[in-house]
This record gives C-alpha cells, sequence and structure tokens, in this order.
C-alpha cells in the first residue's frame, strides 16, 4: 500500500518463539480496552494496511479477520508497538460485540476479587 | 489473604506453554493501556492479593514487583480475566511512568503509520 512503510514496521516487530505478538485491541474513543489477540507478520501487515484488524487464530491455526462472520469488524484508527515493539496497541472503532460471547468486551464477563492497593482504600 | 478466592482463580487461568499469560495494564481512571506484562500463577497469586502487580520477567527470569527499584508503583484497582481466562486485564494507579524509558506509557512512542478504516475516513 502506497505509503505505508509495512516493510519497517515489520522488520521492527519482535514476534516470539511462535511467530506471534499480542496486540491489545482498544475501543478509540472510550479506552475500554476489548479483547487481546495474536498476529504474526502476515496479520500485522495486513492490519496494518486493510484498515481492519486480521488476527492469527491459535486455536484454528488460520488468518481471521475480525468481523467476516460475525460482521463485528474493529475498523483501525491508530496502533504503536510498545518500546521494544513485542506488543502492539490497536486502537479500533468495534462495531457490535468485540467478544464471540455477544460481551461488549472480553474482560466484562467475570471481575476478580481483589486486594485493593494504594492509601486509604481497601477492598 | 482471607475472603480472596486466589485458589479458584488460579485454578480458573489457562496459561501458555511457557507457564505464562499476558496481562493488559490499564490506568483505572483515564483508561490509557499502560504497558503489556507476563505473569504466571505465582505472579498473578501475588498481583491479586498484595495491592501491587508482580510480573514474571522473561529476560531476567525472575519475579519482579512493578515500582520497587523505580519507584514507579502500579496499585491494583480490578482485575478480571478475559473470555477464555487467558488474558488478565488489570486496573491500576500508576504512580510515575510506567515505561523504565520514563515515558508515561510504553506506547507512546512511536505510532505506525497506518490505513485507517471506517466510513468517511481515510489516513
Amino acid at each position: 500500500m502506497t505509503g505505508i512503510q509495512t516493510d519497517e514496521v515489520l522488520a521492527r516487530a519482535t514476534f516470539g518463539a511462535d511467530g506471534l505478538l499480542p496486540a491489545v485491541i482498544q475501543q478509540h474513543d472510550t479506552g475500554e480496552v476489548l479483547m487481546l489477540g495474536y498476529m504474526d507478520a502476515e496479520a500485522l501487515r495486513r492490519t496494518l494496511t486493510e484498515g481492519r484488524t486480521t488476527f492469527w487464530s491459535r486455536s484454528r491455526q488460520e488468518y481471521w479477520r475480525k468481523g467476516d462472520t460475525s460482521g463485528h469488524v474493529q475498523y483501525v484508527k491508530s496502533a504503536a508497538f510498545d518500546c521494544d515493539a513485542d506488543t502492539l496497541l490497536v486502537q479500533v472503532d468495534q462495531i457490535g460485540p468485540a467478544c464471540h460471547t455477544g460481551a461488549r468486551r472480553c474482560f466484562d464477563v467475570d471481575p476478580l476479587e481483589v486486594v485493593v492497593g494504594g492509601a486509604g482504600e481497601s477492598s
């Protein structure tokens, strides 16, 4: 895709031993963390150049462009590596629920009981 | 820690082949995604019960309680698994910068050029 320095980005990316890196998917306007998926180099290339997120499904061992079967598309708004380029943050516009369970985001379901830290607070 | 069903949580967690799961760390009030770290069962137990985040450092192969050397503590506010319990989202109050580079968050440094998706927008 003209103007996108995709080769440079792919050269910078640090993939794990399995050839994948985790991609945190965040709703661009609300800040909700929707899900985490995995990308190999090709999924990353597609995500940067197609305006939609593509993941590598570890369970199905195939590419998975979010929304192709469900309609719950993620339109890419921006993306950034972390400081050592082994994690990606993608800000998206999520159409409908992000989770295959039908929940808006994958993390809503069951908050854990925690000891809350910080001055003057307890769980 | 009394009242925390830590054993149940640990039994639900799905760790990877390396015994780790990724933990997305988010500032609880602003929604900023600060960083991603990895936890094994013991790091997860400590994070749920100590009010502060502990990670497993893959590079140093040791536990790392965030802020012990830098002072840049992460106070735990809440935590949730995703739908298949192989990723954790932890909402924290981050004291100072989250990144070892001194940046507030690890993802600020270098946003990537992307093709923006969605109706009526282009990069």
